[in-house]
């Protein structure tokens, strides 16, 4: 039986809504622990670390149950276009996955995506057969171009990566969410399970979390507690909250209670 | 083999950590199917309105299951110390409970508690016995007060009852949770779960939601949305949260990493 | 003439609605010239601290142009009503004064005011004939006490003392405006000119700042942008504001505008 | 003498830092007294709807004072680059006036510009002799590629055009303020004077608004007050804050002052 609210990417059902990387983890026991803790389905990792066996990033492919979870290669360090394009290919040799996570990040300072570079990239992808994941600012403008440039999702960024600041620009992050035809994953920024919630609460159809987890003081702790704020922040989006109001009202009305008369009550 | 993270509570421990109103529901079949679906141990009922048969309290009692439910009768729609503790006394007469969620309400506008007479009557109603868990603003100075007169928890509010508005004053409740030495239950205004995942992270030991829920599209549905937005908060608060930084902060950090030469993949 | 829209608190009419304290200057001169410039006209001044000659206090109220202000003493570090009491009728002997910002302030690690306590001390001062000014959190049915027992003013803060951080307990300061029947004054924690204009956009009659000023790195400067921010705030609040809204609005509506057919315009 | 602390935009130097529309208004007596009392020395215009004759555009360019005002026309209404690229011909045409406000929008829903046709559009400009300055969403990556494409300066959005929700993407706006070599003039979504202070305190240059002035109750009032706001902005930025503490810090250092003896005052 279908799982009664499955997110669909590509064709492909999940029941987790929680995406998780693999950067940063003290080592990769903690990090298996920690995936494993979160429910995640859907891990993403840096090929170019891989690759060049960057510290932490050594058996980093081998440490993960690939018949269990869709692994992601992602394209962070690449700066243009050409860069992402080369690796998306390396890492399609490597692992046989040609799900990417597309990272176009030329700013060394804010880690902030190239919306031009990532829309050329994404185009050249999506050509090569590619099922593309993109990682851009909360553009909502951008996001329906890389939906017709036939991206499989959108990845808005909540705050800065690694800044663990959560759902700062909320409001641009629904003009992504309003209207989008493929499902808006929300990505980096996000420090503790409220914020993911937040964003859940808002219509997006899933998160990805990396630092939050792997710098927690109990990062498989941490990964429990993402797991169930996504729970939470989806099934409250499926029951529809209350109004928030400018003022107070009564749980429970006294209109139409008539004042109590002096009770006579034994002590 | 007692819970690991237990809430103690005037002697009593409980290992659901949300606390739940009776007011507004449509029926008395949803308010329970929220209460089950919310997982509460501690459930508060406005004794004047079931006394007085108010619209949707007549046979409100005897829809509760008082055998797995701690009753916390409340003393909603008084406003001065008197009437609170007049009303506190009915109120155990009535149900031979002597826990107490002490209101004393004068503001008709935005339902706030008065400080001073919250006070008096809390140490009124300790003489008396009871145990008093007092609905107050978030004034941490106050707390201490309370903590000094016998209270068994403090219940500042998020923001005013029934606006949903959730924990706009973040800064206060903190000071409230600082150097708490009784239970700091974190009451009124939340709207959704990320808010009560908040006040948990923030330290907070429980929280009471009644307005969110009954007010919901589903409100089973919101419940069980905040028993798992609780438990996200709490695992949250154990795991210990990154720290929140201004700036980026790479995932796959890129430090001692070379760059990639021009790779030769295969398309 | 009589100024448009003068502030009168117990009789006495200010044209200037920035209120400025005495602490924390690296010297006097520096204190003068930047409450010259921040167009104050009330003056406050820690009592104790200038009679037990604390660092920085000493020779203050002779640096003070009295002529021009008016000076409010203070009772900052008093735990106790009867302690403020005392400093009150001291402050009165000292400089002939009989207006008294009153704080009552037992928390020594937030420095927050004690709610019944400042109530009872304002009780005892209007009864020995002062015009008190009492310093608060930001509750509105302390704040109806207050004015109840014949305070001259309210001043809730805005977030703790000499934090900064601004107005982070927006809504129960609006509870503490709606309402009042005199000046309300929002005092502490103020960091910049925009939290100051935040305060009187929403109705605040006036502010209080210090540490901003002291403890910027120009405060003459910085006494100058509170003055034109305070305006501002002001202002706005008189002109009234435009609707908050959800969406978007053009600025030029294109409703009824044809579309332009393919201009042949000259390069 | 030059000012000390002048704006300058390709090359022409202003003292205001407050750009304004010409949209919305009630009629244009109204708009020119609160153009006046703004102080603003750039003022905007849409050509297209002063080319059809659109309701309330009639006549505007006769009520502006041109010579005081530097004109600068836009392309609101533009969907595409090559639609935006024939209207600032035509812009040019009509008033003599090179300058130009970059706005390529095609989202009806929340008028969000194209960050891709901006850049195209804005480097046709600039090679046709235009000076350009692009509305943009608060995207420091696309900030540095249209600095680099010859624009005079970048126009973030601090929210949607109209919604008068003020500076709330604050983090993201930085990013496009940090290390930029061109003024960011922060374009849309300020809805009261301390929004506009908010973001020449973060670093922004200058600010435009339209619709908080129009849709105020008091349109001239309000100039007045953002000019007081954008002046109190700009001289904290100059002027240096305050660190912001998490906790608080006496006005009035208590440190070393010994505790007040009882002490015997008058009454």
């Amino acid at each position: 039986m279908p799982h009664p609210d499955a997110l669909t990417i590509a064709g492909q059902t999940f029941t987790s809504r929680l995406m998780v990387g693999t950067g940063k983890y003290a080592d990769l026991h903690v990090m298996r622990d920690a995936i494993d803790a979160s429910g995640a389905q859907i891990v993403t990792v840096a090929i170019r670390r891989v690759e060049l066996g960057a510290p932490g990033h050594d058996g980093l492919l081998d440490a993960l149950d690939l018949d269990r979870l869709q692994l992601l290669p992602n394209t962070a360090g690449c700066r243009t276009p050409d860069e992402a394009v080369r690796v998306a290919k390396l890492a399609r040799a490597l692992t046989g996955v040609n799900w990417l996570k597309l990272e176009v990040i030329p700013d060394p300072r804010w880690l902030l995506p190239d919306p031009v570079g990532t829309l050329r990239a994404a185009e050249m992808l999506v050509g090569e057969g590619f099922t593309v994941l993109p990682y851009i600012q909360p553009d909502g403008v951008l996001a329906r171009a890389l939906e017709r440039a036939g991206c499989a999702t959108v990845m808005p960024l909540a705050s800065p990566i690694g800044s663990g600041r959560g759902l700062r620009a909320r409001e641009l992050v629904k003009t992504v969410i309003d209207d989008a035809t493929v499902p808006v994953v929300v990505d980096a920024g996000l420090g503790v399970p409220s914020d993911a919630a937040q964003a859940l609460e808002l219509g997006a159809d899933a998160v990805l979390v990396n630092t939050a987890l792997a710098e927690a003081r109990d990062p498989v702790g941490m990964a429990r507690a993402f797991r169930l704020g996504v729970e939470a922040g989806r099934a409250a989006y499926l029951a529809g909250r209350m109004p928030a109001r400018d003022g107070a009202s009564a749980s429970s009305p006294t209109a139409g209670v008539p004042r109590l008369p002096d009770p006579e009550v034994p002590a």
